[in-house]
């Protein structure tokens, strides 16, 4: 099962990386990427607010990673390879969680590949601590290890709610808004990270440490079509949905929709850079 | 069991179609009407926003249509002929669905009874397929069919967010806002369709279909009450809640909430009617 | 996404009916196909009790047809055509449900290419009616319109412990033991139907119409298991799983399992055939 | 809505007793009686093992008592004066729970009718405390009241798997088998009160306290029926159903069943005693 | 276990009442108290908005009265007990419910040793009835009570939305907003009341009467600061979550992140007022 | 919270292996441990089956390991670690899990500890592979590994009905029933370890990879008091319990009676050990 109108050959690649070994609370995203594959299936190709019809984008759905269970460094270099492997053939790597820890397999590779890259992290919680329950690799530290390979200067993060007393400072030197952060990383390639636990519990149960006080379904929607319309986005992840959380099942057609957005946005850059070019 | 306050006879007859026949996604509406009723148990009567009580209006629950399954050609037969018959009465028509499909069978009546009704169509989805898997009776082809018999003049649709590429051109037609409405309809008797997942999946979840990015609880109350006292509305129904999806239950209550604002807004009006009469 | 180790062609054919248009109590067997599969996945492909792998076992998934919604007079006739071209192939025709309805669609089928067909018919409830709810096509009358064709002696029922007064009398006629069915259908081509539901709603929650006081797995396993081995079984269907009940996720486990068993069981029969031939 | 084919009047009268204000564990019994009523719309009228139509069987279904919340004495009273007026008419009282409690009110209205009346009691639980946290009124208590009212010698339990220590020697005089007591209870009226919590969780999950190690549906089923047709049973019930904890919905199924038969064996008996004399 | 980073000793003394005896329409806020406390380890210490951590602040958990279940006098009467001893240690009690009932209790405590209490009610129901469903000791009476000992001049109410025709006028004089609350709540103790109920069941589904229309997380998150913040809180509840109606589990993360932003709120004051004198 | 009637000190110790790092299917029975432990204070502390109080029982719970997520090998030493503890301070470990890998950590230190340990293995599946999804540390390899330690000799499996290929021959080999484990373990210090899938699904729906086939609670409760009464157990372990899958609450209960038994079981034999000694 692919999702939606996925083609054979396209600009963008969209893969799942099914790995949650350091899921500390409630563990589950390892099955998003497949939930969200099923549940693009009950939306339409077309988005009325961008008058696009995803049928009409470039993009492939590459399926699943196949991530050995309790190697989270194993997992990473697997998810970074495949990243690598993508950027290689000239399309831009779309990856779906997942733990939020998959997003520093996949940075590894496009900082190769764009050296003057910048991050714009989405998110509830800063994910800025050193280390988290013994452990360095986790999803509770992967934006500090982010900023150790390109400092902290090329990394925002907009909807954080959520830290404790060792990330304050570091988080608050980070924090920006949308509108801040399309004037800071006009020029430079940027790799955009989402996870979706930003989403208020309300609109989005279905994750691991849901955080009440989140930003609403269009909120999300809109700050993303804005970020991918304003900048140039080379590498994307959307992470935490945890089907097993999600009892309505609507967590999953959220996660869903909003993939279809971005892959539609992304899509129609791409093509008008073409004819321009 | 009866909704609510539900009397002997009344101006507004309350009664439920059953039927999910061409449900695509995820049956279960067949159940709506009953849930509607239980969940009207834990409400209260009186409405604070209207400071009026239920049990001051005329109305009358007639219970639910016993509807064949796999056969939707004949479902709405028995809704046309059960609609009819209010009509006859001198009564309102009340329906609760089931799913959209249910509509067709209910306005096909209220269209022989009045010739120049005019419809308003609250949804997320567009339903104006000319047909949807194979078949041109389906919920999704709802407002289609209605247009075939009126014109696509008589008909606006507010809330809208989701259609496939074939209806972008007819919804971009019908697309209006509760405001402009008022002023269209003025002078015509209206049939109100609400097809309840206009509402966002976070307040209600338990639909066949939900579609990330609708309006609120307030929002809807507020419009269906400023329709209803602005307009003549000879009719009304509201539709797909399933049950089967409404895992915490709260999609019930809103349902049968907004069902109960309704009949005291619709009862209301009908009782000021009289005495001006 | 396949079942088990489905390969490219085979001597026996798995397809699924995902139809559930004439469910009168809870829907939902549409997705019973597709939940098989899923769970087939968490299963091993070795049989310790037939001391078998299906890996070496000769037959295709070949995935679920597409039915119309609320139209069961044309989801039969593709199920039939379908079970037709299996036929011509020289394969045996494997079907998953969907609701029960869809057996009369593939026994269609099967009559007229094995014109001697006899039909074992194990089940909770004897699906005997004339008419259900209005409808002569439904789950609850699919044995009385087998019957219609091929005449009440050709038919033999296990399990049934659910009927209403006038099924009683020819359900007593038709109820057997798996022992004098076999002695029963020696020499005949067999059409083997199996409702899930003949299980004990203990081991299987995840069906429409649940009945008390079913048989256990192991039970209805070695049941399967003697009837393939000792008959020539034609076609197989097995049936009425409904994944939105199935809320543990065990039935959907139980039915795949089943499914195993009687895909090795079928296709060594039919290995040990060809080279005895 | 009524239990199946309820009747207006009727030699045996159902009612249910909405009542868990004792529940210590996981509340919701009070659901019991209306959820026993709903499931039994899902099943056949007629039982194959007795070979009778519930539809020939003269009982009516007298719907639930409103019974204050939080003030258990207060609901004993009511459950009592029902079931004095229910002898008072001549009919057999069948008493639907709610939770074990609730057998007292009945069992003091039965002893005032019939003074030598026998008490038999299937649980998974001895429910023999003097007290249980802090109060005499519970759930846990109800069978030692009732011993203090006619003394042990007339109490017998079968199927108990649970009790504290201050049980075990009482537990250990009452416990009996099926075959004894029918021996024990000729000549005597008896009230037979059924736990439902005396099955296997595997079957009945839908219970406030489950107790594994429990019968199967077959062995309760057989059980009942026995007793009904060797002893005179004066009054019956069936308690502890509670369906919030009934998350698949087949405990219901099941207790609705267990009612079916009841219904049926007691009301043939009732007939064939008419007919006798 | 203990809720956070709770201490041995503290200004502040959480306190759980598991009481839910007259709970009318789903039971189990019994449960509310434990749920609170195993969600708040799935929350950082550390509130963002406050900048401040709950590992600051001088406050313990005393874990949860054991309450008689279906004696709601006797269970009123402990927590009175129990909140007397908090007050004369100078500590300000701090309860988590249970149903609203337990309240009562509470406040009885608080009103003797401070005798120009005023009362601040936040809640979806007005809680003012004189009795429900035969009982004066109730959820829905609660404010009704507490009215008769301090009159209503000394209660206002803030977010009401539900009520029936005999509270319409009391409730009419009893609402408010924040601001003119906290004009007239100056100079005098407060006890802050509030049944999350308030919520919207879109982000607290998890109580037994959903009410839909409510406020968001951010908006009584806001006001509760504000209230504390303004005003001299001599007490606060926290009441009916229901944790089994919480299917999704974010009830009681949302419960749970509220009771820590209070525990801050009131901590920083009672350390600052320490510090002032 | 303790597990029911936990003591101070104690001849047995009860402790808890959270992890679940190399599930493939369904993860969480890192919950498993804290689980079983609730489930406990729905139960008695008196056994019928054995006449005897758990409160007469020395044994102790030391709650459970903190272990780092996503990392095997570290879980397993720390495992390994706390059981040495235990053999050194004279008890008896009992572990529960958490997946069954966590067996590998308690298995070293025991037979560090009783050089001629034998191991009985109580499971639905071998657990014998050499390497599972390119990881030699899993739940699926546990028991190779162990082979490795002390050689397939001292080895015996009861209840195994899945497995794959590769480990068909080895698993003959180590096949068996209890009566003929008794007479092959005597003698020996026994290593006990069951995998609670061994139940049917039926019975313990809540394990990541339910196999339909099992057996009942009663059969496996009399296998492990047999096992224990008539041999010398030197360590138990209780693996398995998942319960993010026990949607119906039962599994844990299951769980938690299961270990019940054997506390009292074990503890028992010691008590009579001491005395005759």
């Amino acid at each position: 099962m692919r999702f939606l109108a996925s083609k054979e050959t396209g600009a963008i690649c969209l893969f799942g990386a099914p790995c949650d070994s350091t899921a500390s609370f409630r563990p589950g995203s390892r099955f998003g990427p497949q939930a969200i594959r099923e549940a693009s299936h009950g939306l339409e190709t077309y988005s009325p607010v961008q008058q696009q019809d995803l049928a009409d984008i470039s993009f492939i759905d590459m399926g699943d990673l196949e991530l050995p269970f309790g190697d989270p460094g194993q997992a990473l270099s697997l998810v970074e390879e495949k990243t690598s492997s993508i950027l290689s053939s000239g399309a831009i790597p779309f990856l779906t969680g997942g733990e939020h820890l998959v997003t520093l397999g996949a940075f590894k590779a496009v900082e190769r590949y764009h050296k003057d890259i910048k991050v714009i992290h989405l998110d509830a919680h800063a994910d800025l601590r050193d280390e988290y329950l013994g452990s360095r690799l986790s999803h509770a530290t992967v934006i500090r290890r982010v900023s150790e390979i390109i400092g902290t200067d090329r990394i925002k993060q907009i909807g954080i709610r959520s830290m404790d007393r060792t990330e304050v400072e570091l988080a608050g030197n980070l924090s920006s808004s949308p509108d801040d952060v399309i004037i800071w990383g006009q020029g430079s390639p940027i790799y955009l990270t989402c996870d979706l636990d930003i989403l208020d519990p309300s609109i989005f149960p279905g994750t691991g440490t849901p955080e009440p006080g989140g930003i609403t379904f269009n909120e999300l929607s809109e700050m993303l079509l804005k970020l991918i319309n304003s900048l140039n986005v080379a590498a994307i992840d959307m992470v935490e949905l945890s089907p097993m959380c999600d009892i309505t099942g609507t967590s999953s057609v959220v996660a869903a929709k909003l993939v279809r957005e971005c892959l539609i946005a992304i899509g129609r850059k791409v093509k008008e850079e073409n004819h321009a070019s």
